[in-house]
C-alpha cells in the first residue's frame, strides 16, 4: 500500500511538474492543449490546473473562442510570474545593489545600501543579509508567498569580486577586507532562509549581458569590466566560463606596458585641473566630458586611452576568435568614444575583427548577472 | 508486410548496434553479458554475435570457466580491432604525414611523402591521395575488407594549416599556395572513396595532446605550437575550441615585442657561426645543443627566448586559467632548457600557475590528431 501511494503521489508531482513546465514556456494554454503537452488525461490536466490556481501558481487569462468545451470558448491559463520572486546581489566596496525580479524575470525593485571600503567581512555579510530582508519586506504582502521574510525568495544569486570556486567560496580577493577564505555562500545561506548561490563578478556580468544585454543570442564573447580595476568575463559557446581554479578573466600581472593605461587619462586630469584628486575612472570620465566638449588634446587622450585598451584585448581576441567584445563597466559610458577607436585598432590586427559594443548595463551589469543566477536557480528547483 | 519487414530489420540492426557497440567497450563478453547488456534474449544475442564473427568484426577470445554453458565453459568474444582501419594525414609545406591505425586506434603503420612549398594546391591534394592509396595498398589483403582501396578506410582525418570552418573549407591560409578558399574536405571527399574530415593542425594537435600525449585526463589546456610559426591550440571543458570562425588559436599581430622571441636564438646562431645559414628553428635548436653542452652564452640565450615566449603565454594564461600548458611543436625537444624558465616565469606572475610540460608527441601531434579525429567519425558512423 505504501509503495502503490508513493507511486501515485510522485506521478501527481511529475504530472504537475510537467504542466507547470508548460505553462512557464507557453505564452498561455487551455485544458486540451495542456494535457496533450503533458501526456495526461484531460480530466488529470483539469485537476492539476485547480490545484495550480488554488496556490497561486498559474491563473486564468481569458477565452479561446477557436476551441470550445461543450459549445463554450475554452478557458485559457498561463503561468503566475507573480508566484514567486529572487533577487540578485551584488557586493561592492562602497555600495550594495539588490534587484528583485518575479519568475519571469521582470524587475519589480531595486534596493542599494552604502558600505565602506574597509567594512569587516561580518558586518559586510550582515549588511547584504538586511538587504535582502528589507527587499523581501518592501515587497509587500501581495502574494501568495508573502509573509516569510527573505524565505519568500525562490532563490538568492550574489556577485561578488574575486576568484571564487565552485561552491561559492571567496578563493581569493584583494578588493575586500576579510574576503579571501571566506565561505560566502555557506555563509549567507546559513543567515537567509532561501537557496544562496554565489558566483564572480565578471562571469554575471558577461551572463547579463547575453541575458538582456548587448549580447543576446551570442555564443562567443570577450566583456571587459572598466572602471578602477579592469578585468575580463569570457563567454564560451554561449557560457560563461570559470576556467580550471575559477580564475578566468583575471588579467593579473602583465608583461610590457599591456593594460597600463591609466596613465594617459590621470595625466590629462592633472594637467588641466591640478588641484582636483580623482580616481583613474573619474579621470576617464572627465576626459569623456572635455572630449566630447570638443577639447582636442581631451580627443587624442581618449584615442590613446582607448587603443591601450585595444592592445591589451588583441592578445586575447587573437587567441580566441570571438564574435563580439563587449566594453563594460563605469566607463562603457564612454560610449563611441572608446569603441570607435578600438574597432579601428581590432579592424586593422585581426583576422576576423569581431564586433566592438558598449554595454548598456553598464555597472548594474553585476546585479543583473545576479538576478539570471538566481532565476536559473529557480527554474532548476521549481520544474525538474 | 514490408512495413513489418523494415521494422524486423531496423530492429536487427538496433540489437546488432548495441551488442557491437558493448563489446567495443568491454574487453571481452560471454553471450549472457552481450544478450543482458543489449537487453536482448540470449539466441538473439548468439545469432548476433554468429554474424558479427562471419562478417569479421568479433572474434573468440577463450572461455570463461567461472560461467558455464551445459556443463562447458562460456565462450568469450572480443571487438576485432582490425576489423577497419583508419588514416590520419598531416599536411605540411615540405612533409605529407600519414598514419593507420587500427579501430582500437593501434598504430599500424606510418607513411611520409616529401612535397615543396611551392606545390600547387591540385598537385598537393593529388599527392595525399596518393599517400592514402599508398597506405591502404600497403596494408595488404590480410582482413576481410580488403581490396577496395582507399575506401577500406572507415575515415579519413586530415589536418591542416591555416582558418578551417565547420564544413572542411580552408577560409585562409598564408603558409600554401591556391589553399586559401579550398573546398577541401569537399575535394579530398571527391576523390578519395571513404569519409573525409578536414580540421585546423592546432585544433588536431591539441586533440592528440589530450588523447594519448601529456594532457590526458586535463580539461583545459594552452598548447603552444613552436616552430618556424608560433600559434595556439586550446583545449575547453575537454574539447579543442573552434572559436567563431574556426580562427581560435591564431596569434595574429600582437602589440609589443610579444611573441617576436626568435631574434635571441638567430642573433646566437648567427654571431657563433656567421656562415652558416638557418631557419629560425634550426637556430633554436642550434642554441639547446650548445647549451646542453655547457656554453654558458648559449644558456642565457635560450632562458631569454623562453622568458619570452613565457611573457606571450601569460597573457592567455591568465584570462583563461587552464590546468596546463603545453609546449609543442618541433621546438619540445628543447624540453627542460624551455619549460624551466616558462614554469618559472609563470609562477612568479600567475595566481594559478599552471604546470608547463613538453609535448612528447612533437610534430607528429598532428597526424596523431588527425588520426583520433578519423577514429572519432569511424565510431559514430560503425556504432551509432
Amino acid at each position: 500500500m505504501r509503495q502503490q501511494s508513493g507511486d501515485a503521489s510522485l506521478l501527481r508531482r511529475l504530472n504537475t511538474a510537467a504542466i507547470l513546465r508548460h505553462l512557464r514556456g507557453a505564452e498561455s494554454a487551455t485544458f486540451a492543449e495542456l494535457a496533450k503537452a503533458a501526456r495526461v488525461s484531460r480530466p488529470t490536466a483539469e485537476a492539476v490546473v485547480e490545484e495550480l490556481l488554488a496556490e497561486g501558481w498559474a491563473e486564468e487569462c481569458g477565452e479561446d473562442s477557436a476551441e470550445r468545451q461543450r459549445g463554450r470558448p475554452a478557458k485559457r491559463f498561463r503561468f503566475r510570474a507573480s508566484a514567486g520572486h529572487v533577487v540578485g546581489v551584488s557586493i561592492g566596496a562602497y555600495r550594495l545593489f539588490a534587484m528583485v525580479a518575479d519568475l519571469g524575470g521582470r524587475v519589480v525593485a531595486t534596493h542599494r545600501m552604502a558600505v565602506y571600503p574597509e567594512m569587516p567581512a561580518d558586518e559586510r555579510m550582515a549588511a547584504i543579509v538586511g538587504l535582502v530582508e528589507q527587499a523581501a519586506t518592501d515587497l509587500g504582502d501581495a502574494d501568495a508567498l508573502a509573509g516569510r521574510g527573505a524565505g519568500r525568495f525562490a532563490a538568492v544569486g550574489v556577485g561578488t569580486t574575486g576568484v571564487v570556486d565552485a561552491r561559492g567560496r571567496v578563493v581569493k580577493s584583494i578588493a575586500l577586507p576579510g574576503w579571501t577564505g571566506l565561505e560566502l555562500q555557506a555563509e549567507l545561506s546559513r543567515m537567509i532562509p532561501a537557496p544562496v548561490l554565489v558566483e564572480n563578478d565578471m562571469r554575471l556580468a558577461v551572463l547579463a549581458e547575453h541575458w538582456r544585454g548587448v549580447a543576446v543570442g551570442r555564443r562567443d564573447v570577450v566583456y571587459l569590466f572598466t572602471g578602477n580595476r579592469m578585468s575580463l568575463g569570457l563567454l564560451i559557446d554561449g557560457v560563461p566560463y570559470r576556467g580550471s581554479h575559477g580564475a578566468s578573466g583575471e588579467l593579473g600581472e602583465q608583461p610590457g606596458g599591456l593594460w597600463k593605461v591609466w596613465s594617459h587619462v590621470v595625466d590629462y586630469a592633472m594637467s588641466v585641473e591640478p588641484g582636483e584628486l580623482r580616481s583613474p575612472g573619474q579621470a576617464a570620465e572627465f576626459a569623456f566630458t572635455r572630449a566630447l566638449e570638443g577639447d582636442p588634446r581631451a580627443v587624442k587622450t581618449v584615442e590613446a586611452f582607448a587603443t591601450g585598451l585595444a592592445e591589451g584585448l588583441v592578445t586575447v581576441v587573437n587567441p580566441l576568435d570571438p564574435e563580439m567584445v563587449v566594453i563594460g563597466g563605469a566607463l562603457s559610458r564612454g560610449g563611441e568614444l572608446l569603441t570607435g577607436p578600438i574597432q579601428a585598432y581590432l579592424n586593422r590586427v585581426c583576422l576576423y575583427p569581431p564586433e566592438v559594443v558598449a554595454s548598456r548595463l553598464g555597472v548594474e551589469s553585476i546585479v543583473v548577472g545576479a538576478l539570471k543566477l538566481a532565476l536559473n536557480n529557480a527554474d532548476k528547483l521549481l520544474f525538474s
